[in-house]
């Protein structure tokens, strides 16, 4: 089966909008194992969307749409499919009735147009919408299927894992080629130097596929294999990832396409049964909001403080003003000292601090992107080390987080 | 002129990568009035990127690509527009030397593969890529025009600002249409709300026109206006502006489509000449993170705590044991104390604190997403409010940052 991915609005085609829909939805019939070769994007506008279908027809058997189902004006989808189709929309019982409901919850006059959101195929059937009112449906004709979905992400989101997902699995039936992907994470290796010493195993890859992706501050590889069995697919997987692993295994911190190097983080501080403080400066904060970011963070997660101003460094911190005076804030001295006064402050088992430069102007002599990170750990000798980031002051700040969580993995492992 | 965005990557298809590139490329068409009714999506694949130049040629004047300039195998989008429009590349001597040089700096060896990033159009011209390697190029032929753009968004954005836009609008010409567009963000008002309450004004819309955006836990409103010139444009979008301004403006916290509400609290902070500390609980220093994104933010922001265990609420802030005891950590009377003695302990003019249940999980018999935050002021009464959000956690954590920076946007203007 062949998919193509139609989205709708006016908003897209004008930049407003970034199309995460898209993305998702071709995520979804990667790992579905369905083929998708073009994507389209259109406005709110009848005679494009028709000439959009015409096109989508010869090529793809199934065409899924997303947005244009709301009750404005300009929503136009649902009703230019059933004219192409030449099918007949028929309101949905249990949708009405929700939309009915919310409606009298809220204490708002529900209007005519509010009902068109309920509009489904007569000869085809429904996905209820758990996040909105706009119901998805779906309807066969001739050699195409037809799938419409709501435009705003949370809803389009929740009915394809909830209903449309299952349903299509159904669909797409056994005898289908199984696709399965496994993301492979690694932080402190650019994607070309990654790509260099796997360029033999990328040049001659076939099946199992070897997809590099350079990520915020981490790159990725995607290994897709495809067999006639799930564990067909993941043997194949593991043979190429053990080689992977066998060159570049350094950098690689984990695997999965939702996993991030701080989840693997906090994992590694609650199996160890570790408690950890920071004290940041140039980071702001972003560091303990990642932490605290981690459903039951509080397992590994004390607190910390905000050293922005530096006489908080010494007057709520305790860092020696001597120290600052001597070598200043964007010194190892400052930042072993902001992670030992920390450790103690909070008492915690580790604590973590970041001092240096986020840009764009210089501080104390020292370039943008200029930045220490101290750790302390209880009975261990605190240590310090220095970066120099290029990035602008949002990369930077953001970089320094992550070097922070990657010398925290890499201690935690040599535990 | 007509323009069409055709982005070339199988990891699009694939749902590796959202689709960055079409929006950036269509807000600049947005901003030279160039009007663009499709974007394609399709693979590294020749068959298949010719499909799509043969139905965008169609349809569109000017055709943008972006993708698939790399040296690798299958970065074959340059020769593939070049046989389908039978004209000759050849090599951009500046863009190779400059590759020759990078190769020569970091002792790599450069291959042949490496010289095709330097393919330009014979009978067009290039565009140098200052972050990276791959040139953009153009070419006009028959009624159609064509540009090539690097698929890296950073490289793909500073061409285009760099060199792109620039030449895009002198070709554009002065006889177009101008189109301006003016964002207004509101924050604490729904999308359905804000649209009912405008109903008339945007139902009747033609010139301007008004497109509601529902973002992240704000709504934005785009007016766009097209005209003869700049100024009858802007005199079209300040007419309707007042008139939303009149009705919702309760809820209107400033413009700009790279404006936000911190950047916006951080100004008055700035110009009222006032300093702020944070204690924050739930939210685990994300409002504080906030506040430093702001360049130069030492003006107002001292810095701060995250007391997210209990016991640094009392024995590091100064919250008395009590007031916990009796009250517990989600309650006025805790988030008041966390305000006052931010203040006192970090010796700001304002003390905002955020203590609550982010969730998934209740807390001491709240629900997920309660949340109360105080705000303590110098020789003024502190204040809290209580809010119950109904989101997951990051959404509680982001929501109840929004929602302080509110608080503050109205207090710092009640000045």
């Amino acid at each position: 089966m062949i998919a193509e991915i139609i989205c709708i609005g006016t908003e897209l085609l004008m930049g407003q909008v970034v199309n995460t829909n898209a993305t998702y939805i071709a995520d979804n019939l990667s790992q579905l194992g369905v083929n998708a070769y073009f994507q389209t994007v259109v406005g709110d506008n009848v005679d494009r969307i028709e000439e959009a279908i015409k096109i989508a027809e010869k090529r793809s058997d199934l065409l899924i749409f997303s947005g244009g189902l709301g009750p404005t004006q300009d929503d136009v989808t649902k009703q230019t499919v059933a004219n192409c189709l030449n099918e007949p929309l028929v309101l949905d019982q249990e949708a009405l009735e929700q939309i009915e409901t919310f409606f009298k919850k809220t204490n708002r006059e529900m209007t005519e147009s509010n009902k068109q959101q309920a509009l489904t195929f007569l000869n085809g059937r429904s996905f209820q919408n758990k996040n909105g009112h706009a119901i998805g449906t779906w309807i066969e004709k001739g050699q195409n299927s037809y799938l419409l979905l709501p435009g705003p992400p949370k809803e389009l989101k929740l009915m394809l894992e909830d209903s449309v997902y299952p349903f299509l699995e159904v669909r797409v039936g056994k005898n289908r080629d199984f696709i399965i992907s496994k993301t492979l994470r690694f932080y402190g290796i650019g994607e070309s130097t990654l790509v260099n010493r796997l360029n033999d195993l990328i040049e001659k890859q076939t099946n199992p596929t070897i997809a590099p992706y350079a990520g915020e501050h981490e790159v990725t590889l995607r290994i897709t294999a495809s067999g006639n069995g799930v564990e067909e697919c993941e043997k194949m997987i593991k043979k190429v990832t053990d080689k992977i692993i066998d060159r570049v295994g350094d950098y690689y911190y984990g695997e999965g396409y939702n996993n991030s190097l701080v989840k693997v983080v906090g994992n590694l501080l609650r199996d160890n049964k570790k408690t950890i403080s920071a004290a940041e400066s140039l980071t702001g904060g972003l560091f303990q909001s990642q932490m605290v970011s981690i459903p039951k963070s509080g397992d590994f997660f004390v607190g910390g403080i905000v050293t922005y101003h530096t006489e908080i460094k010494y007057q709520v911190l305790g860092v020696p003003e001597r120290v600052i005076k001597e070598y200043g804030v964007v010194s190892e001295e400052c930042a072993i000292s902001m992670a030992e006064n920390c450790l103690k402050l909070f008492g915690t088992d580790i604590g973590i601090s970041f001092t240096g430069v986020a840009g764009p102007e210089p501080l104390e002599g020292n370039e943008a992107g200029t930045v220490w990170i101290g750790l302390s750990f209880k009975n261990k000798d605190s240590v310090a080390y220095k970066y120099h980031f290029m990035h602008n002051r949002e990369g930077n700040r953001q970089r320094t987080v992550m070097q922070g969580l990657d010398l925290l993995r890499r201690s935690l492992n040599n535990n």
